[in-house]
């Protein structure tokens, strides 16, 4: 597929230059007619049956084989999640911190993160947003190293792997701003997270979580989903591998729509998006501070010339959809695979 | 409005005799309009922006309060789920039960309760589905009774105030098939979880969970819904009430569905839906065992002559929808208040 055909799957970016899938990610026509298409069928037919629960244990796995797809692990590996939040706290459950453990995180992170990190009650070790910095953080009591493959603020990319080397401990990614964004990299992470709904273009409240290895965590959140078998009190065979993570139901017309969503993505999509983001980059640096590293990810984050809050507003009145970072006195603009040179030269013209 | 124009706001009705609401309920019309409307406008106009974001929470609202009023309780004390197995994995956390704690629950619970209640690591003292066992079974070291309201495989309902009082021990209740069903009796209960696709005829994954004290349970799974403001570290001032216990994001598609299943019912619903269940209870107590003991809820828990699954799938083939309860030979059916005599004479018709 050409760029222009690939792009024409998005009727938002025939009236706006898009630049928020940081936030969510365009919808393409056929996930909403694959969504729209379950609905009618539930309207008529009911949810309920044999036939109804066996497309839907199949539509899961569809939609975890494409999403181990797009970050390059086995689906074996990979649970199904309605958010990042949710990965985060599978993780910290199963690992049953306290409050003599240590974490890792760094100042740039994500509330979805941070806020199960900080209700394990365990003692939560903040440095700056920095590869040696994390590592130099390590202590004999950290038990766990949090943060984001690309940091939502910033647009920082962290090398995960040197992350891992070096500190020796393992390491939760969230995932939210990277997976589906740049290339994958997940190697030697041990816990991965996945928002299906921004870089993927899927439904809300979609996602997964990797885990390198599925029987060395403890399954504390069970749902009917991760079981094999149980018993009347509770007591559960979970499935195999990282099924046993699966957080629960995910409505049949979502997982239709995932997998639609999944099957828009060109193979040069990461070219296109670097290549996009590069230019991004030199347009704004001639007029704004650009505070995201080039080469770093599909984000640009800038420190506009005036109020961060009025330009969003005077921006979206032009067409323009970005978004400001509260507090923080920065816009972000986020660009996909599906973003054009108008788009960027329709932003760039805002800020003058 | 009159029984028929009720229930002509349900397709599915007028190809099956759809009884298996405790499944999932049957969807409306303007259900499934409300939520293509939203997935349209959402295809073109993107899924960002302070409206947006001003719409969805406006949409939160509404569904709380919509919700509230179903059970009768303070829009204050409920916060937005995605299921019943959440609000149960809420409380126990909040709780911090450890292996010195006791929880009492009964020997016909559903995973989505007995899994997190067997997680959470206390001892699991499993007794008969009945108001004078459960407080027998209570020690100093009890700590919670969690049990549903309405047991989804007799249809038995339990007398929660009873259990409160004669315990005196905090009480979960699963209300997955009462809450829309049967008159709320939410009461001096200290938690009660809805399942809101089921007898409230919503969208997939959507549901509530109602909280007596919110300042008293523990925030221990916060997500950005639950907060007010959050430091680095990810401490965070939670929400007012039991909003500190919303779940996460509901999808905007899924809110507006919510909120116009809501609006479908009628004043009436409880009276003809417990109508409807004394019928069904007297029309198959004429060629089956009927386990389901009368007067109790509004589903029909029946022993089969012969197999189970065969009947289901014959019942099916003939336009009657139920569900098997496997491992218990057991097949219920579900009654809601749009069911017609013409829905139980085909039932009872396909039975002999």
């Amino acid at each position: 597929m050409t760029f222009e055909e690939s792009r024409a799957q998005f009727p938002v970016l025939e009236r706006y230059a898009y630049l928020n899938a940081g936030t969510n990610g365009p919808l393409a026509r056929a996930t909403v007619a694959a969504i729209d298409a379950q609905n009618a069928r539930d309207l008529v037919e009911g949810r309920s049956g044999r036939e109804y629960f066996e497309v839907m244990l199949e539509l899961r796995e569809t939609v975890r084989v494409g999403i181990a797809g797009v970050i390059g692990v086995a689906p074996a590996s990979l649970a199904l999640t309605d958010s990042t939040t949710r990965g985060c706290a599978l993780v910290l459950a199963g690992l049953g911190l306290t409050g003599e453990d240590e974490v890792i995180t760094t100042d740039q992170e994500h509330f979805g993160l941070t806020g199960p990190l900080y209700a394990t009650g365990a003692r939560v070790v903040i440095v700056d947003a920095d590869e040696g910095a994390i590592a130099r953080a390590v202590t004999p009591r950290t038990k766990l190293v949090a943060t984001s493959h690309v940091l939502w603020t910033t647009g920082r990319r962290l090398d995960l792997q040197r992350v891992r080397a070096e500190t020796g401990v393992p390491v939760l990614a969230d995932g939210a701003q990277s997976a589906g964004a740049i290339p994958p990299d997940v190697g030697a992470v041990d816990f991965y997270t996945v928002s299906a709904q921004k870089w993927l273009c899927g439904p809300e409240s979609t996602g997964a979580l990797y885990v390198a290895d599925p029987e060395r965590l403890r399954v504390k959140s069970p749902s009917y989903m991760s079981q094999d078998s149980y018993e009347a009190s509770g007591a559960f065979v979970p499935k195999e591998g990282a099924k046993r993570f699966d957080s629960g139901w995910i409505p049949v017309a979502s997982l239709r729509g995932l997998a639609a969503a999944l099957a828009t993505r060109p193979e040069w999509c990461y070219d296109h998006a670097a290549a996009a983001a590069a230019r991004c980059h030199e347009l704004l640096g001639e007029v704004v501070e650009v505070v995201t590293p080039p080469g770093h990810s599909t984000l640009v984050s800038f420190r506009p010339n005036g109020d961060p809050t009025a330009l969003v507003s005077s921006l979206h009145s032009a067409g323009v959809v970005v978004r400001e970072l509260p507090g923080r006195n920065l816009v972000r603009a986020s660009v996909g695979w599906w973003t054009s040179d108008d788009d960027l030269d329709r932003l760039r013209a805002g800020l003058v």
